[in-house]
């Protein structure tokens, strides 16, 4: 797992992303803090272009809107063309129509290496009916054990049925190919004070998708260096310290990330 | 006062923004701070599912444009329709008279709770001829006794007419609902030397607004509550400290801000 | 040099950006940080009469579409009238076909006060092909001295074609009217760690052309305070620190700089 970070760091891919703009400089920030290089353009003469020199693809519909829809979709198709991963982060989707109805039109029509959301998020996607609060999740991986069977079943189920990865990150996370699954205990629940964590989780996994070709990996690594990157912002934050110093905090434990640390902190457990 | 602080963060209300691109992150993290939950989405297909499950709408112009003020209108009519408060922050009316105009349509149309805004704002809004300078107020609320009073009596007045809650954000801060008016005297002048304290302030409002009745009381206590915030972030800079730095401190402020602290700092004056 | 930061102070020019929406808040903030007032407003409705009150104007390609490239287009145009100064800030020009040709408009309907791009950027608008990686520059300012003399060459031949200031930043910055050519070697190489050190580079120009009249020195202070911020800023991180404080330092150095930093830090040559 290590070792994905410095091959990163080593290669420093384009990272491509078509998000939102409530986000979109801490996604670039911690794009650049892990090691890779971000690029964000959304306008339908360029997307094309864009993603044909990018080694991945983040797509996220934090704001979307008719304009970029079309771009996003322009976007992901030319990646699948030209096998570059694409990883589908599906903000809100359960919270309004439109927005379930984007998020699924964007499964349907390209081929995706990751989908990471909220478990509001990802069961609106699979087909169960629930509302997601605006961004943030109705639904919790619940400690009680039949729930969290359930929710495994799910994201297993949804992952072979797309052919893809399955990361659902919340309390608990949980990554699944279809085949194997795991658990991640990384994480503080502060950061759920922070908006974007889940963009930002995101734009890691796209980073690492930029620069290996296990999906599965990728998924992980991303997953696992945001949940260290929140314990260790918030063990450093002073006794005035707040989710503002807590934002700040976690794009500096992602800049500093060593292997060593990822081995040493990271809980990751294959079920 | 304080007591809403409980309250809000008790109910955790979804607050839905149609909002500028400038200042949106900051807005998304204030209003997690306090202890809401933010929303932003501005496109047409979906505004009006959006605010149908929120708990107040917060509208602000900083960056409009036709496409958005069209989403604007019809998220204001349906929040209108459901009785969700609408708190508006007529972001640069005065600079031109696009936004002028379009603050007016907003006005118009939309039954609103609370409007906020500095005092160019609140006096080409009310129908004084003056000329904000791009975002920033060129009025300032005067110490000179008869000025003071001539402000006091427009906002009463604009208030009455409107039936809304006035809240005029400067040194001074003057909040009315037409008949009682009260002044505010926290906060510190280094806070315009951030971006976007003028919209966290109105987000405050609207985390307040979501989460009681009383529109007066969450006006003043979203007021109240960014100026304290301001204080409280200005005492904590070092030595190297700048407005980068205090940006950042408001929002730990808010987040770490108790009732007691409200109680103990705030400056709320009856006229 | 250092008397123009005490101009810029003391007027306080409003600065109207049409910009990207990655870095637009830290270009505000920056802007008020070194003592101006920043506007950000792009809708075809209104660029006109808000550049008709700033003092400068900023453009920058960031994340250029087709409705904000028509005011781009007509904010020039009119501030050209005016005699307002205008910077271009090229980002992403030579990245795909659409950036360049938009770069190359602006440049041929628009007369610029200052180009500020890094090396690949500017190569592509000089018409030298290259492949910008995304808003990062694959070109380096290189310390051979065949290739320095060659850039400069570029450089200053691209200033006399079109009668303007071209500013190139990386590790070392080269600033030209055509007939003068300067060096600086301040700044840090962490700071392309942080998105939009280029864009708020820009801002510092775009203020102090605001406040004066000559085009040179306004680009000079404009790079040479950005530099000396950035390794101030690098200066102050702790142990823990990285990318994401050395951003909140940034705009805390700017806040806090004076002529005499200005004076004992600055290392600028001309050649």
């Amino acid at each position: 797992m290590g070792k994905l970070l410095s091959k990163l760091r080593g290669k420093s891919p384009l990272v491509h992303h078509i998000t939102n703009y409530v986000t979109v400089n801490d996604c670039a920030n911690i794009t650049l803090a892990i090691g890779a290089s971000p690029v964000m353009a959304d306008d339908i003469n360029e997307v094309e272009d864009m993603v044909s020199i990018a080694s991945s693809l983040v797509l996220n519909i934090g704001t979307l809107n008719n304009r970029t829809v079309e771009s996003i979709i322009l976007a992901g198709k030319k990646a699948n063309e030209l096998n570059i991963p694409v990883v589908l982060d599906p903000v809100g989707a359960g919270a309004t129509p439109y927005r379930t109805k984007i998020a699924k039109k964007i499964m349907e029509e390209i081929k995706l290496s990751v989908i990471r959301g909220n478990l509001s998020e990802i069961k609106t996607l699979y087909g169960i009916k629930t509302q997601t609060k605006g961004v943030d999740s109705v639904d919790s991986i619940s400690s009680n054990k039949n729930d969290f069977i359930k929710t495994k079943n799910l994201a297993m189920d949804f992952a072979n049925k797309l052919d893809t990865i399955i990361a659902i990150t919340g309390e608990v996370d949980i990554i699944t190919d279809g085949k194997h699954i795991y658990s991640i205990k990384n994480g503080h629940e502060m950061m759920s004070k922070v908006t974007g964590t889940g963009c930002m989780c995101t734009s890691l996994i796209g980073s690492y998708l930029g620069s290996g070709k296990d999906n599965l990996a990728a998924a992980l690594a991303g997953v696992v260096s945001m949940g260290i990157a929140g314990e260790m912002a918030f063990e450093r934050l002073d006794k005035c310290g707040g989710s503002g110093s807590l934002k700040t905090n976690i794009v500096d434990a992602i800049y500093n990330l060593s292997e060593e640390v990822i081995v040493k902190r990271g809980k990751i457990y294959e079920d």
